[in-house]
């Protein structure tokens, strides 16, 4: 399915599922697909930062694509095509919408620095992939050092009617969401579905000032998704009830650099990933972090008896 | 009293107290450096980043100090001495001594690459202000920089014998205590105090790793000092039991930018400060993130009477 | 003599003059400032980034302006009081406009990224130093890695009637030479003066994209003013002629972190700095780079006599 | 043939030429190589930064090395593999190398700060690729931002015997160079091939500290091959003179950003490439600025003839 501006609810960014010889463990892809729609994800992610997309051959980050299509029961497939040059994004973008993607995602190069730097490289961008495809932006500055006033988020938007989605990790962003909505409004900018990242540290306050879901990566995406329903439900106190149970977790495994290893091996510990490998070069957690896990995993399962594992 | 390598427990980072039209405000600091000592803080920093020193004019600052000392009762004050130059540096450094500071900061500026650069740097710091002032080195890659590996750290205490304590900021930086107190085990390091900041963000997890305390600010310091000495204790569940309650809070106050704003809103609220007002140029507190921080603290004080403010 | 928006000519960035010892030597300093204005400099620039201006004590920084104001016979002297806090800038900038400075140059710290942060920027720094104050804007992305559009740049000057300069070290940056007199041409800006840095590496071509003069150092400023002249008098030949001559050690000058070495080694050997030295922590030139330097000077003293030292 | 540590002389940076409609222009490639065989290159680098690398379809990249090495008679082939991933870089330098390619190019990512991440990163993608690649260092701060020592450099080669050259394009770099070769004369550093970038512009100085030669881009690589002669046949005022001249188009042609501009214009001009388009997204020069390069031409052609177009 296409991805629209209407999207809303939970998208996980979806870990690629390596053996330890650093292959694709294609059984594991094929079982983290069938939880990610079995759990009520409104979609997945995949090629993502945190899918060590740069890592994997051509051949592999289509044979991802195909699997989420072919398992994900018909919801958007998402495809990061962030790449150093437009003609493999363009490449990349057009062959996963023949094969089902729902719409691609783009982060801009870290070298832009100005407004006009960015809104250009958007408008190149989607010249490039053509203007048929949906595309989400990507709006992370602690990593990607590029940093997006709301003026020049709208512009893109306005200027690009294929954008359908904002992938919101700016750090702090309650604000920024606001003024975006603000926008929204008072008419000056269309709608469109604004998912939020950072490993959904603030997906609390982030729903009660007016996005539609996340985009974001978790061991545990069952809980993005309850407190995206709880606070669609305006159960506010039960939102947070079960964010705070789920904090300290995600507070570790959002440790920039390790995080990925911390989601892989709590996901192995859930039976969801059958290694936690990650192709090389990637990080191993140390006896002292996995302990560190354990004992948050024991601690986490006292509120939430998904973590009792 | 001078800070030595035995320095151990919490030592807040102080914010300056203004008035609403940005003079200093003097009472409130006397407050805050009592309120510090009736805790039972180990001691206190003044004019770090989170003490908005830049804006000081050096009368003020020298007046910080001096309010601290007379108030801390012997307690060691830690006096940020950063700055772009090192005439700057060594006269505010000589200066603070001998108004009784206990020892300096001093954070590398955001051009240095190279390990050779970093210990260089530190080495010609310390000529520059003396041997004989004890130096804490600030480790903290996500808002200056600079990468510091922990044989860097290490060279740097071994090349000073003035340096007595590392605040380790680093992000993720468990595994860089263990590699630094594993240096130490194995004789290649000598001991100094490790202190950590983040805004006490991983404070629980620190303290098991090794460290002797924390470096930072928190609206509600207290919860430093408590996780410090049940961990300490070995009372490991009951530290991350308070730990726990306060994250919510904590994590909110941690974000980049906004995060003073949220401190000396909740320190007000607490009546610690007579006003939240930072001196221009400023970030603010939206109405929507005041309320944010009124229910945080409504929910806090279910855990914590302290927070029932 | 107050800087204003018809300044036009070259105004050396003056290097500070060193003892071996690190003291300020101010015999140089005297000779220094005589030399500027028996030259024909329309001014001078002092405590800029190659003025060493972080290394000097407040009184250092307070002489070194009442020297140059002695001894440059009322022409303008701006003064570099770029700070990370506003109250240092302030103070500066109060301080020597009442000993007689012309204007203050200002530059946008490293930090700031968006177009609106730059412009916020200069609108807080205005409203510290005061808005009766002269101020040039320096932009020089390659140093303080902040790029600034021609759009921002007008805005600044817009928004602030007390702008009267712009150096502009963009690089490359003869378009925005271009772009910034078009926005004059057509009535979107008001004229201030546009001078260039960069040690004056593309002077040439600038002049003749309509600038007025150069705000940058060199051993041979007269070789600036000369160029200056000349293309004013639409002289194009002769003045690529001259320039051209100087190219080969004005490139080797241009060399970042030693560049500084390079000029005053030059100026020692002209008679006109006493010692070479900078204060620590400085570099200084190899042998094999002493006898480059000389190698470059017997060559241009081919061409140009002044050079015969 | 392969790329030796003994490999001397000059190493062009081959731009990728296209039609104005954005196709590779495969007659220029054509002539462009046999050009550079013509004035006796000692062989050439493709797909470096300058070679609009990330804009070529794979095929593209293929087809360019392959005429390469159709018409370069045998000289060793240096091909630029660096790419976000280490698969992408594999896949490219074992294909490049079956086709006939002397080496691969290797650029550090630029999120690369501490010594142990350079070497480490050196060390991964040797792995990746094989160590039976002859690999060229690029050490490219300016552009790439990554800090390179003489020791990290060291440490590169000699930890990995696959290493035979290093493009040596720090600014400032000279000291650098003769630090390298000091090394090599104390025996700490097995020899390699050491050629400059940065366009040439301290050429003339950088045969003088001891390296072999040039590996870089400018509109007429006969004068970096004549300074490399000149200058290893002890012609020392001679290769100066004839870079001198040039010295005003390098500097013009080595503008960030515009250079490549500059310098297709300039082989347009030649007759060696049939158009100067760049594919999207790219800059293109304006009028004046097509003037000014022609007005430098024409000065050039009074003392190089080569100049005379």
């Amino acid at each position: 399915m296409r991805l629209t501006p209407e999207a809303s609810g939970v998208f996980p960014i979806a870990p690629t599922p390596f053996m330890p010889d650093g292959a694709v463990d294609w059984n594991s892809a094929d079982k983290l697909f069938e939880f990610y729609a079995d759990i009520g994800s409104d979609g997945v992610t995949v090629l993502g930062i945190m899918g060590e997309a740069p890592k994997l051959e051509p051949e592999e980050s289509v044979g991802l694509v195909k699997r989420a299509v072919a398992k994900m029961g018909g919801k958007p497939i998402i495809v990061g095509v962030s790449a150093p040059g437009f003609a493999a994004m363009r490449s990349l973008a057009r062959q996963v919408m023949d094969l089902g993607a729902g719409g691609v995602m783009i982060a801009p190069p870290p070298s832009l620095r100005t407004d006009d730097q960015i809104t250009g490289y958007y408008a190149q961008a989607v010249e490039a992939i053509g203007t048929d495809i949906p595309f989400v932006i990507q709006d992370y500055p602690l990593t990607l050092s590029v940093v997006m006033t709301p003026a020049v988020i709208r512009k893109i938007i306005q200027d690009n009617p294929s954008c359908v989605m904002l992938k919101h990790e700016d750090w702090p962003g309650l604000e920024k969401i606001s003024a975006l909505r603000k926008f929204e409004a008072e008419g000056s900018l269309r709608h469109v579905s604004i998912v939020t990242g950072n490993g959904g540290i603030f997906l609390d306050f982030e729903m009660e000032r007016g996005v539609d879901g996340a985009n974001t990566g978790y061991a545990f995406p069952e809980l993005l998704i309850d407190v995206v329903r709880l606070s669609k439900a305006g159960k506010r106190d039960e939102a947070h009830d079960i964010f705070d149970a789920h904090l300290p977790l995600m507070r570790y495994e959002q440790q920039q650099g390790v995080g990925l290893a911390v989601r892989k091996y709590t996901m192995m510990k859930r039976g969801i990933l059958a290694h936690n490998a990650q192709r090389k070069p990637g990080s191993a957690l140390s006896a002292a972090a996995k302990a560190e896990v354990d004992y948050l995993l024991a601690r986490l399962a006292k509120h939430d008896p998904r973590a009792d594992i």
